[in-house]
């Protein structure tokens, strides 16, 4: 079965929603946790559950070459692998090939993208057909289309000649999909240009996925070049098909996205900020490695988590100078949680006419440490 | 309160009893998993609890140095400060200070022993009055005395100085204990010398501690020397007060120790191997990383553990050649699971009257991959 989206309400742009898998439904706008490597790290999926994470991303690029896709599917898929029973989307690879590539060198044809592995610099080639058998076999419960990140900035030429190479890499890749019970995201690309922007959103709309999602460049352009590329694309897109965009996990760019009616985003941010101490709250971001914790034996934050509940920011503090792993662990839980957390908030919110609201409540908060 | 000690019942020397402390009632004999800095590596308290480790071993020389006693204090002490509510015995730090000292180096003086901070080379100075005075501090349910681990091999005379001293350490550390809610055990010492581990027995004994170990050598001796001290001085040893052997954690030593009569015993070892991908199993030890199993959907072991339950080898297998830390955190549930397992396997046996058996079977299997 494929994915079904259901619009539940809007909120201005904002929206609540359903996304419906063969795996589990969860309400939009929704945060997932990456799992790169087939886990979510240092995290089970019980410990995800318990934190609200209704479903996670994992990365097709890292899976291809460790420990295979055949292994995966020898498994069984990628959840009964991993023993993940709810939704878990796959990205093509294709962000992986432009930023991990060894040496950053490679060579973009027609074709695909010939690259080193960043691994041990073996020659390899993405195309669109191969990320997508591999999506195939990991039997993730939504594939994306394999497409170029454009760098920035990039020349309206450039964008230009890679946004339709995109829309044909698109068109190549549904041809080959195989898998009846996973679902295929189209990506919107275009670079910062309104109107390739516009051209790659109606061109990819008209080949009929079964969502969306707004692609970023190769680097991490500023945030509010990110912002014009939603507010460009968003507008061509389907009401009744969920919308996605990828790598994003910053507080403000959430609420950015959700207003402007983004239902999905992947983000490693909470992860890796865990492993370096750095801990989302309520009064913006904290690094508990700073000797003012110490002796602060009060929670890390007003929160629900199992750490909040649990432990104190001076025993945190201690797992962190100490370089015990328990401490990335117990913050991963905590940085995950905020995020799904902010998530429940804006979607009450949402159903509640009070998004604007919340947004403004929630960063006069933020951007104010005590 | 002290802890009490209640010797239910014996099978040759292998005694099944049950250790009630302030923190709760364990039976033993009993393996205790190592929490050097606060944390048994990787693992929450809860998931303590869940393989059935009824009490940990935290480290006092590395609380010591980081975060400092007096931030456990301030905390509540370890329980509180670590979020574990169950029995915690805590270490004198001698035998890390023999093992970790910078370059080795170290100047023994009647007043303790002089070394250098394994992590930035700070001259240090730890007395038998400041480890029962961190220990305090610390608030465990059991401390150990301050003994000198005499080097292996050492002459006769090293032996008996060394012996002689670690009793005059034994009593002043004694004289110096000020917390009426902890229990304290005398360490026998005596190197490999029949006489010496007799007298050191005798005279640690006549102090009236609240439990004896067996305190080994600085280096780890032979496994038939290591059998050797135990048989010198357990005869001496009171059947009323528990007896613990420390850092110990093989299998097959562990069998040899209940054997013995010993009741408690701990190790780094299940955690340590988990984090570099070896795994006890009913049929010897195995390395995840091995090529085998690879394609290997089967579990680790015929367990009930967590990550025999949910999760294959070849999962395992791909976590660790990953480097992905949850590798080592489901490891180190299974191998923590194995050994606290083959407790409860040799206290059924003891009950039953039928550790020999049990101990043959064990090691038959043990011994012999199939």
């Amino acid at each position: 079965m494929k994915i079904k989206y259901e619009l539940t309400k809007k909120d201005g742009r904002a929206r609540l929603g359903k996304l419906i898998t063969n795996h589990g439904t969860f309400t939009t706008p929704m945060f997932m946790p990456v799992g790169t490597l087939a886990n979510v790290k240092m995290l089970t999926p019980e410990e995800l559950k318990e934190v609200g994470s209704a479903v996670v991303l994992s990365n097709t690029y890292h899976l291809w070459l460790r420990p295979g896709e055949d292994i995966v599917k020898k498994a069984g898929g990628l959840h009964k692998f991993m023993n993940y029973d709810g939704p878990i989307l796959t990205d093509s690879g294709g962000f992986q090939v432009f930023s991990l590539a060894k040496n950053k060198e490679k060579d973009i044809t027609e074709e695909g993208v010939h690259f080193k592995s960043h691994i041990d610099g073996k020659p390899l080639l993405l195309t669109p057909e191969l990320s997508i058998e591999i999506q195939n076999k990991l039997d993730s419960d939504i594939a994306m289309s394999f497409d170029e990140c454009i760098p920035y900035p990039a020349t309206y030429e450039y964008a230009k000649n890679s946004t339709e190479r995109t829309l044909r890499w698109a068109k190549r890749g549904k041809d080959a999909f195989k898998n009846e019970n996973q679902s295929l995201f189209g990506i919107v690309q275009g670079g910062e240009f309104e109107d390739l922007r516009k051209y790659s959103a109606q061109e990819t709309v008209k080949m009929d996925f079964d969502g969306y999602s707004i692609g970023g460049t190769s680097v991490g352009e500023d945030k509010d070049t990110m912002y014009k590329m939603v507010d460009y694309a968003i507008k061509y897109l389907p009401e009744d098909k969920p919308r996605y965009l990828m790598g994003v996990g910053e507080p403000s760019d959430l609420l950015e996205g959700v207003e402007r009616g983004i239902d999905m985003f992947d983000c490693v941010l909470p992860t890796r900020l865990a492993r370096h101490a750095n801990a989302f709250t309520k009064h913006g971001k904290i690094n508990l490695k700073n000797a003012c914790y110490k002796e602060d034996f009060t929670p890390l934050d007003d929160c629900d988590c199992y750490t909040c509940k649990n432990y104190t920011k001076a025993y945190l503090r201690h797992l962190f100078v100490a370089k015990e792993g328990l401490g990335g662990r117990l913050l991963s839980i905590h940085n995950i949680r905020f995020l799904i957390k902010m998530m429940e908030d804006m979607r009450n919110a949402i159903s509640e006419d009070k998004f604007l609201e919340y947004k403004k409540e929630f960063l006069d908060k933020y951007n104010n440490q005590p």
